[in-house]
């Protein structure tokens, strides 16, 4: 690789927002309809409740992945007191797109009203919202001013209601209870606008060279699938061994990219697996002294490509000028690292 | 929108390259594998050959999507001279992943020995490869040096080896004898390096706002699939009617940007849809004088988001210095403008 750095360009969060369907659909709920042992969830998953977009008896699917985006970019730009019109670009991560073609991000462009502007759909995982952010910043960097940053992840294509309260094999049973729907957005700007929230540092690095995948997300068209091919897989075991590591590895170099200590934060956001899973990745990390956790995987299970933004969403309304925070992230996919360090700009403070 | 410009940064392509997978595949077999007419081909599509990862007999993928990937990036690592230790970054565009999670980019990255870097993909149609582009550009303007960018699609989730000589429904019917698989890649730097062609200008702008899709390309998990769901469909006649105007907007569009003539093109690299709409299209702009069509559709048919790097990768060899050429791109799926001004640059020529 180039041993030449990237340039840091400027990249400021003016306002977030974030969007999860429906009301919550707790373990006893998960229990019913699926047959899952409800002690089982609580006991080896940690993650309490999650929404869906689609109706747990019929399948019916309430809310796409295109209007949980639109929903939460609606709350993004209000936040951050921006225009639709006034935006460049928009950026959309997703693994779980509505469609192949179009993409939701141009159906999310086309329910925002917003038209003439070039539209991006990233494929991705768990680092999905930080990778949006990267190509936000790059695209800032070639002088756009003003974009639209999107992630989000829906369930109904591998989550079959129809099957009602029969007993699934484990290795089916723990997709059900991982995940969730949602859908986070943030407003990204030159300049420190907004919320003003200057991302100091930005890491999205493969490191999957000769691994195999720890996620495995497939999916068939029109011709008749092959009957062999394992559609959803999670490596739980390999995932549980690697990521603790990744975690503290993608902390130490932000900080250091950043130049800060573990004392100089204000806020860690850890990876988003599982309930159980965050609590053994901060066990492991070791939370920096005076730094507070913020997750949200307990309430809303794992929703992919929306988990940085929708933690950056619940971090902003406590998030006082000068404060700084981190966010962690791995993709278990084919192993991706991922995070932010990130510090609300002081009244005045122009870019650094 | 912002009524202020990007700045333009610097974008060369250093090398191309291209995979087809196995030996052409003409309308007398497609006529004998599936029962499609092979003059009604000939007429009306006028796609003569096309190329299929997959075998005709058994459905068998004998090339995914990454292979090909795979391929054409080693391809265009050796015609730029690049050694896949200095890219800093690769970009993959493509409508059909070999999975959802992990990313065809990443089993890419994994296939050409690369670790360490940031990966992207991109989930586009026909206007892909100038929005792998467009994101390569952005990050080069970002600070990094080189960068590798692939665009590819595969038919083998559509098209149904197994229905054998069945005569086809005419909406079906028409996915056979349009796609075919390839990819094809660039090695993009910030320098006039290897074959130092500079990009003069690119437009990719999203157009879709109030509009129906003219193309859609769904997908199906692991849940039960709805039977009503339209897997895939091309609306053929509002695509006819739509693509020959935005094409000479395109066209204009591009040559105002790089303040060009039309009398200053040497090359035009028109929309490739099918062997018959292509002709359609450049009989409708009316070809600049002086300036040599570059089509591979005849032979290659719509092999989606490989198609604007495919035709470059057949540009490059009669392009010599001070040259230019026009690649004009829509994608119907939603509507999108795209395309590229290129010049070659002249020995000893700095960036502009």
């Amino acid at each position: 690789m180039s041993a030449r750095p990237a340039a840091r360009a400027a990249l400021y969060l003016a306002g977030t927002g974030s969007a999860l369907p429906g009301a919550p659909v707790d373990n006893a709920r998960m229990a019913k309809a699926f047959g899952i042992s409800e002690d089982w969830t609580d006991l080896f998953v940690g993650t309490r409740t999650r929404h869906f977009g689609w109706d747990l008896d019929s399948g019916e699917v309430l809310y796409g992945l295109a209007d949980l985006c639109a929903e939460a970019a609606e709350r993004a730009l209000a936040a951050a007191g921006t225009d639709p019109g006034d935006l460049d670009f928009l950026v959309l991560a997703t693994a779980t797109p509505d469609t192949l073609l179009p993409t939701t991000a141009n159906r999310v462009a086309d329910l925002l009203g917003l038209d003439h502007l070039p539209t991006y759909q990233l494929q991705a995982g768990c680092s999905g919202a930080v990778q949006a952010l990267d190509v936000g910043r790059a695209l800032l960097a070639g002088g756009h001013r003003t974009g639209l940053v999107i992630g989000g992840d829906v369930t109904d294509r591998f989550l079959d209601a129809r099957r009602g309260a029969v007993a699934l094999p484990t290795q089916e049973l723990i997709n059900y209870v991982l995940f969730g729907d949602g859908a986070a957005a943030a407003v990204v700007s030159a300049d420190p606008v907004g919320e003003a929230v200057a991302v100091r540092a930005l890491l999205h690095r493969f490191t999957g060279l000769g691994r195999a995948a720890g996620q495995v997300v497939d999916w068939h068209g029109a011709a008749p699938p092959d009957p062999g091919r394992r559609m959803l897989f999670e490596d739980y075991k390999t995932i549980e061994a690697a990521v603790p590591a990744m975690a503290a590895e993608i902390l130490w170099e932000l900080l250091d990219t950043a130049g800060w200590t573990p004392a100089d934060l204000d806020f860690l956001l850890p990876p988003q697996l599982s309930g159980r899973m965050t609590e053994q990745i901060v066990a492991g990390l070791g939370m920096p002294p005076g730094a507070r956790e913020i997750s949200c995987v307990r309430e809303t299970g794992n929703t992919g490509n929306a988990l940085p933004l929708l933690q950056l969403d619940r971090l902003m309304p406590g998030l006082e000028p000068g404060r700084r925070a981190l966010s962690v992230t791995v993709e278990s996919s084919k192993w991706i690292k991922a995070g932010l360090a990130l510090e609300k700009v002081r009244p005045g403070e122009g870019q650094r």
